[in-house]
């Protein structure tokens, strides 16, 4: 007996990450309360977000000018290549990197069908005029190291330096906590002090 | 440099209940990944939402109709009183009560001012014509117990057969991990088996 446009908003909902009916059924209760203003504020938001924001062609991030900012002001001679637009603002967020970046929006999963041709590694390779580094800040996972490594196979023999992302124990966590692949990731690496 | 619609888009997700930054990122960043018609639907289920869900006038619950389908079909012997439309579903979801409901839409706090009169206590009350009993389902907290007794106070002098929620150790919970206040009144509301 639950209304039809209670019941397709909280579906509509449940198409967010990570957002099963309980939450869904929260979201959709706290939108029933709020003023009219405030409800549509949010749809706004959405739509607005989807007609303003384009994928930069040269990086990959979202944008809302023709070529991002960030790819004018960059530094030329370093790249970091990452998986996706939202590593690039974890990136960004420490304030210490000045290159450019280049989201591949996706990686390299064979059983999924999704090879070289279906990122933007083409994208990556006709952007190495002038570089000096490549670095390589894929997730450590399967993916991403496989992502890596092809990667690092097409842009070593060009003479450029490549690099990846440190792997090891987290800061300010606990080496008995650590995971084993994690643990000896960090012996194997060890750094002279 | 994150686009201002995208940043637009992340305060607008933080608008909803227990959304911090992260949580309200990572919903933006899925629906710029989204299809076009996808995120539309999200925001069409919101603003449709707010344009046809009215409160129906006698229990106070979300309805597309005049009055709701469940005030018109209900018991109309018993009443079930509860804080929030949101615990209407919870208890209807048990399936097992046939009687009719009645949300406050509210629960009397006095230190923000609401009182007896901001709460849908006048409505109740002119809905106990043929009512042989009233269930009082508020939350077990300071505020849900204050109304509890405050509207018991003025219904069980009209001779109406006033309940309360059992209170007690939540089922399949451990006696062990159960709070004072929860152990107290489980122990004092002790049933003959």
């Amino acid at each position: 007996m639950m209304p039809e446009a209670e019941a397709r908003l909280i579906a509509a909902f449940r198409k967010l990450p990570a957002v099963g009916l309980k939450t869904a059924e929260r979201y959709a209760y706290a939108v029933l309360k709020m003023s009219r203003d405030e409800a549509e504020s949010i749809a706004v938001a959405i739509t607005e977000a989807k007609d303003k924001i384009k994928t930069c062609p040269l990086c990959g991030d979202y944008t809302e000018s023709d070529v991002c900012e960030r790819c004018m002001t960059a530094d030329k001679s370093v790249i970091c290549v990452v998986g996706e637009p939202k590593d690039i603002h974890a990136i960004e967020k420490l304030g210490t990197y000045n290159g450019m970046y280049h989201a591949l929006n996706g990686l390299l999963d064979f059983r999924k069908g999704i090879g070289a041709e279906n990122i933007r590694i083409k994208e990556l390779l006709a952007r190495l005029d002038g570089v000096k580094e490549v670095i390589l800040a894929t997730n450590p996972d399967i993916g991403g190291e496989m992502t890596a490594n092809y990667i690092a196979g097409l842009i070593k023999p060009m003479g450029i330096k490549v690099t990846r992302l440190a792997h090891g124990i987290p800061m300010g966590s606990e080496i008995e906590y650590a995971d084993e692949m994690t643990l000896g990731k960090a012996l194997s690496d060890r750094k002279e002090m």
